[in-house]
């Protein structure tokens, strides 16, 4: 396993955690439970893959994804409540998962040989879009349209990404740099409590 | 028409017939009523289609669950409040679907070279999904995710599916005990109300 | 730009505004209103890509629509109170959307090679469906399930295109007819409150 993957994996194991929490919050079963954060970790990408055309999506080809979520759902179940305590921990995973399921869907945008600005929408819905499903499964307005840059710190990261690879920086210093900015941007955003402009 | 295909279609009518008493229930009007009689009918069938990139899609390609889902929507406009009557020939006809729209899912999974687990997902998701996206089009929390076992018991007939396929039972034979022992099983779960465990 | 292209555009500009505006009515932040305005613009469309496999989706494809979104969203943030006095113009915009979006539905149905019913019900997912997203998106019930004939009438546009594509009416005056006779009886709809039956 590369180091990639171990991010990549990281990620998927936080998104589903706070998809199961949700669940657990609205009082959902277990089969529910396992539902919400299976959309909440792999929501994003599959929507990606449906609208470029990579089908059948991914996680049906790569099982490790169900099998990452379906252990960390019962993770979650039995000791969800000392998750608390683990605020932080969960906080700095669930930023390496928006920067790496940015990355992620930009390169995916490459290699399907989308334009630059359509790439940036791809890393963002990788990164975004799995929480806004978790939210409407929920009944609730989905989070990201109220609260925390989140999904503009995905879009920075994914400009970021590009205009290194433009500048022909190694692409292991691309993964790194870039990652590291927008966990950084995250933090701050949190830390500061930014918040982008609303109107009326 | 064979044995197959009159079950397969009884449960688009079901399907069809509580997708279009739930509009009725939130006061849509006549057009409001068929869509969600269509998206509770062939929703699960179509969010299937797209994932493994089955397009156009079933329905589109047979037109038969167009003019299916058309008549039972009228019929149920007219005569629903009569419904109430035929509640128990409704829920066999709802567990029929669940078992059959459970069985063409795996079937369809295997034919595109999926996983078996992916495959038992898929299943699942014909069978429950129709029902999730009616639940979201009338602004409530999804059923599935709250009471009865319905998803779970999609996927116990998946995996007996399955199972009698790598024994080698004869496929008629499979789908008469796997859909025989699917539908017992939710008649028994309502009957006794069993329910999954909640969390916290 | 041909006339057709232009009003393609109109449509999607119309439609970004509506979410935009919807948007700005549920206090979303500024990215939330750029998100529904583009739902609301491409979501019907992208939906049909999907559902035929014409992927990448449309917008992808061809960035204009990407361009005019943006622009569009930032013109309403900055002006959309003042869009009360352009009411009657907005209204005819979309009235125009409406038409437009059912014919080249039905004309990539056509070009699928798609059954014609299938083809009048893809130039209404078209029209009709980046609403109903937009509606789901802000947690209300789609607005499209219980007030004016908005989809119906859609329908009625996607007819009368086939009937005079068979009747071997030159292409040019089939857009003129149908966009001319769809735009009218929407206008007649409004104006005079006509609403489909409801039930019990």
């Amino acid at each position: 396993m590369t180091a990639f993957e171990f991010l990549d994996y990281a990620g998927t194991v936080v998104f589903a955690i706070s998809g199961a929490l949700a669940a657990i919050n609205k009082r959902f079963d277990v089969f529910g439970i396992l539902i919400l954060a299976a959309v909440t970790a792999i929501g994003g990408g599959t929507l990606r893959d449906v609208l470029i055309g990579r089908t059948p999506v991914g996680w049906m080809q790569n099982l490790e994804y169900i099998y990452i979520i379906f252990a960390t759902t019962i993770v979650t179940i039995l000791f969800g409540k000392h998750f608390i305590h683990l605020r932080k921990t969960l906080f700095l995973f669930d930023s390496i998962g928006l920067a790496l399921f940015t990355i992620t869907g930009v390169e995916l945008g490459l290699q399907f040989g989308l334009h630059p600005v359509v790439c940036v929408l791809l890393g963002t819905m990788s990164a975004a879009f799995g929480g806004v499903i978790r939210d409407i499964l929920s009944n609730e307005i989905p989070l990201i349209f109220q609260k925390e840059i989140y999904a503009s710190i995905s879009i920075i990261g994914g400009v970021l990404f590009l205009l290194f690879l433009k500048f022909e920086i190694p692409i292991q210093f691309n993964y790194l740099f870039t990652s590291g900015i927008t966990i950084l941007l995250r933090i701050l955003v949190v830390k500061y409590k930014w918040e982008l402009p609303r109107v009326g």
